[in-house]
């Protein structure tokens, strides 16, 4: 059993991480609260539904409880989809003082937590993801958005759950390809604020790959403490929070370039992640060495170190222009201070992106 | 020249009221944060744009200045138009540090509240209220929303502007049945809270209907100050916020029955004021004679005291059962405790409110 607290004021909530707390949730007491709830909706799909969704049916017994299911894939995290969900919970007359509960990955979060924060102006939501990146990182932060053609997650809210629930023996039933994408974030986080965790990552990752339960909740405690620490002294992403986007400029113009949904998103972070390293490596700030051990750890986590065949560097240009971090005009990175330590960079011109990334042998 | 602070920690604002304020803001110190922003993007639509449009670009000049026009009408406050909003944004590369302004009534500045408080997460953006209605009350206080075809604002959220600007004079140019409606939101404010106020206005009523610049001020200056002390107390509606739904209720319903647009806001929210008050005054707290003296004040100020031609009491029901004030599944109404003083109310029963608006002469 491992506990996270998110401290946000009036606005703080409990993560617990434990094997089977799906089956045990009502045991716990930092649940208490969500047993109250008359109408609960729980949103989910179709891939999840019938592995999941009677366990967490069963929690809620006694409550009016409904159901919508949409389709699986980043491709759905849109308006529309948004607009259908919240048509569903005016046509089953859902109140402001209803549960949304969130059961999915980062798609269903994501979209869930936007639903919330918008229905009738807010109402509150329960996050159980079911992959490790939604556990890892999208679940945790309170960040909820819907993809536009012409950006990422770029229709959104900051809107806080009232409690995420994390069972990692869910992901036993996590396609491959998808655990080794909710890695690089786990990675992620070992670059940006930990040099020890990477350390760890690499002596763990044979458990890790074998999903050892003790382990698995470690590593995922780990990850949603320093999400914790990061959100609660920057909620909004006014400064430190843009540090998480780690790879991610990069890997945003990656999945929009290809069509959310093409790769995976975890699987363009972290060859976003690898890019930012060879440009911190070309300024100084990381070791060629470093960079190879960066690329060695990805490659052990079965995640791609290339960006997508035929994708140049100018194919990224369009999309990190428009990309949130952009202030005052400049494009923002996240770059390396040194390994385990990133820092905000808006000095990197078009000029030093076409010589770093030439022949795009990252 | 009037002023109101609207007190929320960090999230405070100004209100200043002032005859000519669009052609002077320049010269508010309370305004001064405004100037500095790089990129303005103008919401606005083809009614107001001829009239105002290039005072509010003056402002700015020396910003990045873009204008987004939308269709004139409640019929366009939609998931649609926010959508097409959102795309221009993206369209023009708008970055997160812009400011959006509202210039334009109610619909204008709930969709572009709505936009800036989800575009990117969350951008800033200023009030330019051009009817009595939107400066007396929706400029004020934070809610945005679009509309659905199941229910009114159904889809929002709470975002603060960074000031609101209100010039009187802009009024002379609107037309009398939208002046008349905004007086309806006036009433209100006397009616829920301000039984001097609503003397006030019968003495004032014929400087008031002449558009005197310093009674409108003052009139202006006493609406929005109630409603930042209220908001103030109760930013999202967990309590007394909901008296400033006096007549709300019963006024979606008008609204959403007819289709949005074919009555006024304020005309419904009048209709919606006499019903509430018909309904007290069954319950013994309002004397017959005080619901005529609100018909009679109502009258004098041009607003209807009948629901629509053909709407019977059965006709409100569906849209008051999806109420964003439906609370563990009652039904809430504004009613009055006594004229000056509302109250929330859970215990309304379809069955008395078949009895009382029987007829339907309210």
């Amino acid at each position: 059993m491992e506990k996270v607290a998110v401290q946000l004021g009036q606005r703080s909530y409990p993560i617990v991480i434990a094997p089977a707390l799906l089956a045990n949730a009502k045991l716990q007491p930092e649940f208490s609260a969500l047993w109250h709830y008359r109408q609960v909706i729980i949103i989910t799909n179709p891939t999840i539904a019938p592995l999941y969704l009677s366990s967490v049916r069963d929690l809620f017994a006694g409550a009016d409880v409904h159901e919508l299911q949409i389709p699986d894939g980043e491709s759905f995290k849109t308006l529309q989809t948004f607009e259908q969900a919240t048509s569903f919970l005016l046509q089953q007359k859902i109140s402001r003082d209803a549960l949304l509960v969130a059961l999915g990955g980062g798609v269903i979060g994501d979209l869930t937590g936007f639903v919330a924060a918008c229905y009738q102006r807010g109402i509150e939501f329960l996050q159980i993801p079911t992959t490790l990146l939604s556990q890892v990182d999208s679940s945790v932060g309170g960040k909820t958005a819907v993809n536009h053609p012409l950006g990422k997650n770029m229709i959104g809210a900051f809107k806080q759950p009232q409690a995420v629930l994390i069972d990692p023996l869910v992901l036993r039933t996590l396609p491959e390809r998808e655990f080794a994408a909710g890695m690089a974030e786990v990675i992620k986080y070992a670059l940006l604020g930990d040099a020890s965790f990477f350390d760890w990552l690499l002596a763990e990752s044979d458990a890790i790959t074998k999903q050892s339960p003790a382990v698995l909740s470690e590593m995922i405690r780990r990850c949603c403490q320093m999400k914790a620490d990061i959100v609660s002294r920057d909620e909004t992403e006014q400064g430190e929070r843009a540090l998480l986007n780690l790879g991610h400029t990069f890997g945003h113009a990656i999945e929009a370039w290809l069509g959310y949904g093409t790769w995976l998103h975890g699987e363009a972070v972290a060859v976003g992640m690898l890019m930012a390293a060879k440009l911190s490596a070309s300024r100084g700030d990381l070791s060629s060495e470093q960079v190879d051990t960066i690329s060695t750890m990805l490659t052990l986590f079965k995640l791609p170190v290339l960006p997508p065949a035929g994708m140049q560097i100018a194919d990224f240009f369009p999309y990190m222009k428009t990309d949130k971090k952009v202030k005052a005009g400049k494009m923002r990175f996240v770059l390396f201070e040194q390994l385990g330590q990133a820092v905000l960079v808006d000095d990197v011109t078009d000029v030093e992106l076409n010589q770093v990334f030439a022949n795009f042998h990252v």
